[in-house]
C-alpha cells in the first residue's frame, strides 16, 4: 500500500509534526474534549500511521524542553489487531485477518480459504460495525493512548526525548509498512515495538513480530532503525489497577446487598485448541491478569475467566463466555454478572458489539448483566504503559526472556520470517 | 469399610495419640531421620485415617501446654486422591478413580467402563508402582506434612488446640468414610478441611468435598463435627516460596554460563476438555501458581505451564509435558529443562514415574533434563501450610467466595451431593 503525502509538514526542533485537519481529527478532539485529562493536546492519526500533533503553545514549550537537536527521536510504536475504521474497510480487514496462519492455521488452504471467509463473514461484519457507530474505535482510541504516553515520557525519560507516537495494525489501517516508511522519513532511529495485546500469544503479537520483520527487510534493508520490543506486561500495575477500580466502579452500580454475590467474568479472545495445544504463553498470561486483579479486590466476588469470540467448527479453549453466561443470568440466586474484557485495551467490535449487543440481546435478565469499562482513556491505565516504555527503554533489554521460547513453539509453521528473534531486535 | 481396631490407645490430657509399631511406622521413622528437620518427633499413619504420634517428653511437656481439658480438638484433615501404599492396592485404587464421575465424566457407562478400564490398567499400574518402590509415597508425605502442621498450630494458634492430625484420600487408605469414623471416636466437634490440591479442580477437590458430604450422612447424620474448608491456595507464600527455591537450587547444578538459559517446565496434571470448557477453576488458578513463583525469580528464564498424565482418547487440555520436551530436548539451543511439578504437594507416580522414569526413558538427552523437587518435607511449605489453616480459623470463614459458583458450573452431572456448599459447611 502506497503512503498517502501529508497535507502539511511543520517542522519543529529536529522533528516533524504533522497535522492533518479531518474528520477523523474532529472526532478526536470531541474524544479529548469529554475525557477527564485536563491536558490541552488533542491527537489525530495520519493515515499513514503516525499520530500527528495539533500543536499549541503547551507543547511547543514542553517539547522545545525535552528535545535537543543532537538527538534523534525515539520511535513508540502501538501494535495490535486493529479494526476498520470504516464499515467500506471490514472486506480487506477480514481477508488479512482469515489470510494469516499465525492467527488462525488452516495450512495449504490458508489463501483461498481465508479469502472465502472474509467474503462470506463481510455482510454480517460490515451490519456489526454500523450497529457500533460504522466503524472500530481502536485506531481512535490507540492513537490518543500512544500520544499522551509519548507526552508523560518527554518528561520522565528526557534522555530518549522526543519520543515520537506511532501505531501499526496488523489487518486494518495504518498497515506495520506504512507505519515503518512514516518512521524511516521521520528520521526515526530507535524504536519500541510496544505490544498493545498484555498478554503474549504467537497469533498475536507474534504475528504483529513477523510483519514487522517482513516489512523492515522490504522497506528498511539497511536497519536504519534500531528495534526492541515490549512483547508482554500481563501484571503491569497501572493495568491491574485500572482493571480494578473500573469493576469497583460497576460493582458499586448494584445494590450493597446483593454487591459481593456478584459474579465477575473476565473474558479474554479465545485461542484455537491447535495453538494452545503448542504451547501458547497467552492462557496463563490471562490468568495472570485475572489473578492479580482479584487479589487488588481482596477476592471479594466469585470469578470466572471465560473464553469469547470462537469462530468455525474447530475446537476452542473455552468454557465460551456466551455459554457461561447463559447458565449463570437464569438462575434466581444470581444477582449480577460483570463482564470485564480482560485482554483488550480499548474498546472494539468484541466489547462494543459481542458483548454490549449479542449477549444482550440473547439475555433473558440483561439488567442482572453490566459490563466494566474499557481501559480507552483511563489516565491510570495510560500512566502504566508510559512507566512500562521508560522501564524498558531504561533497561537496554531488546526482548523479554520468553520471546525466543515463544517463537521455537509457536513458529514451526510460519512464513517468510526469522529463525530467532535476535534476527530483527539484535542480540538479547 | 470397617474400622480396624486400634493396637494401643493412650490417652493424653483430653485426646488420644495412637501408636502403632509395624512397617509403616519404620518407614516413617527412616524418613524422619533422613529430613532435614531438627525435630525428634516421628510420625506413622493409622491404617483408618489418623495420623498418630509415636510420643516422646517434647511432645508431652507441648501437648500439656497447649491443650487444655475443656477444649475439644480441632481436626486438620489433608485431603488429596491419595495412592496405593502397597501395589497389591492398585486395583482398588483405579476402580475407585475411574468410577468418579466427578473427575473423568463417563455418564451412564460410568461404572462398567470404569470397572473396564480399572481392570485393564491394573497390571502396568502396578509394575509402575513396583518400579518406584512397591508404593506411593503420598500417604507418607501427607501424614508428615500434616504431623507438623498440627505441631505448629499447636503454638501458633492456641485458642484452637489441639489440632489432630488426619488424611483422608478419595480413591486410597485411608478413605474419608475411615477418617471421619476415627474422627467420631476422637471427640472432634470442629474440623478443617484442607484440600491438599493449591489449585481448585471440581474434579479434584470437588469431587473429595461430594464425597466428604455422602460419608457426612451417613457416619455424621447429627452432624457433630463442625465443618470448614480450606479450598484453594494457588499463591501461598510458603509454596511458592519453597517452589522457588526448589527451582534455584536445580538451575545451581548447570554450568553458570547456560543457567540463564535453561527452561523451566512447569507441568500440572491435565483436565479433559470437558471439564475446562465447563469454567473450572483450575487452569486458571495453575497459571497464578507458576506466574508467582517465576515473579519470586525475577522472570530469570524461559518458562512454559505444560501439562500431563492425560488418559483415554478424549481431547485433554495442553500443550502435553512429554511432546514440548521431545520438542525442546532434541535442539541443540536447549541447554537444560527443569520440570517442576506445580499442582501436587508430595511425589507420587506422575512425578516419580511419569516424569522421572517415563519421560527420562524417552529423552534422547536426559542429561539435559532435571526435574525439582517436590515438596514432600520442605519446612518453609509446611510452616506455609500451617499460617493457611492458622488464617482460616482466625477468619471464621467456612469456605472461599468461589467455591458456590465452582458447584454451579461443576456440579450439573454430580450425583449424591449437596446442592449448595453450605449443606455441608453451613452458612458462608
Amino acid at each position: 500500500m502506497l503512503i498517502k503525502p501529508l497535507k502539511q509538514q511543520v517542522f519543529l526542533t529536529t522533528w516533524k509534526v504533522s497535522t492533518r485537519f479531518n474528520s477523523t481529527a474532529n472526532a478526536a478532539s470531541t474524544l479529548v474534549a469529554k475525557s477527564s485529562s485536563s491536558s490541552l493536546l488533542s491527537s489525530s492519526m495520519l493515515p499513514t500511521g503516525r499520530v500527528s500533533t495539533r500543536f499549541n503553545s503547551t507543547l511547543v514549550a514542553k517539547s522545545s524542553l525535552s528535545s535537543s537537536s543532537s538527538s534523534s527521536p525515539t520511535g513508540i510504536v502501538f501494535m495490535n489487531m486493529g479494526g476498520p475504521s470504516k464499515k467500506e474497510e471490514t472486506y480487506d480487514f477480514l481477508l488479512r485477518l482469515f489470510q494469516d496462519g499465525d492467527l488462525i492455521p488452516f495450512g495449504i488452504f490458508q489463501k483461498p480459504l481465508g479469502k472465502f471467509i472474509a467474503k462470506r463473514r463481510t455482510p454480517k461484519i460490515e451490519a456489526h460495525y454500523e450497529e457500533i457507530g460504522g466503524g472500530s474505535p481502536i485506531r481512535k482510541w490507540s492513537e490518543y493512548q500512544c500520544q499522551k504516553v509519548c507526552e508523560i515520557l518527554d518528561k520522565t525519560n528526557p534522555e530518549t526525548a522526543p519520543h515520537l507516537p506511532y501505531v501499526a495494525f496488523r489487518y486494518a489501517k495504518p498497515l506495520t509498512e506504512e507505519t515503518l516508511a512514516v518512521m524511516l522519513k521521520d528520521g526515526v532511529k530507535r524504536a519500541v515495538a510496544f505490544s498493545q495485546y498484555p498478554q503474549f500469544s504467537y497469533s498475536t503479537t507474534g504475528s504483529s513480530i513477523n510483519e514487522l520483520y517482513r516489512q523492515t527487510l522490504k522497506h528498511d534493508p539497511e536497519r536504519s532503525i534500531e528495534w526492541s520490543i515490549i512483547d508482554r506486561w500481563p501484571q503491569q500495575t497501572g493495568l491491574v489497577q485500572a482493571f480494578a477500580n473500573n469493576i469497583k466502579e460497576k460493582l458499586a452500580e448494584f445494590p450493597p446487598q446483593v454487591r459481593n454475590e456478584v459474579i465477575i467474568l473476565f473474558s479474554a479472545h479465545s485461542l484455537p485448541m491447535d495453538i494452545v495445544n503448542l504451547g501458547d504463553s497467552y492462557p496463563a498470561e490471562v490468568a495472570a491478569t485475572v489473578y492479580k486483579v482479584m487479589e487488588l479486590l481482596k477476592f471479594s466476588n466469585p470469578y470466572r475467566l471465560v473464553w469469547q469470540s470462537q469462530v468455525g467448527p474447530k475446537p476452542w479453549l473455552g468454557a465460551q463466555t456466551a455459554k457461561i453466561i447463559d447458565k449463570l443470568e437464569k438462575r434466581e440466586d444470581t444477582k449480577g454478572i460483570i463482564l470485564v474484557p480482560i485482554a483488550f485495551t480499548s474498546d472494539h467490535i468484541e466489547t462494543l458489539h459481542e458483548l454490549d449487543i449479542e449477549i444482550m440481546e440473547e439475555a433473558k435478565n440483561p439488567h442482572k448483566i453490566k459490563r466494566a469499562e474499557s481501559m480507552n482513556q483511563n489516565e491510570l491505565f495510560i500512566s502504566g504503559l508510559a512507566d512500562l516504555v521508560k522501564d524498558h527503554l531504561q533497561s537496554g533489554k531488546k526482548y523479554s526472556n520468553q520471546l525466543e521460547l515463544d517463537c521455537i513453539l509457536g513458529g514451526e509453521r510460519a512464513t517468510d520470517t526469522f529463525k530467532h528473534p535476535s534476527e530483527l531486535f539484535g542480540k538479547h
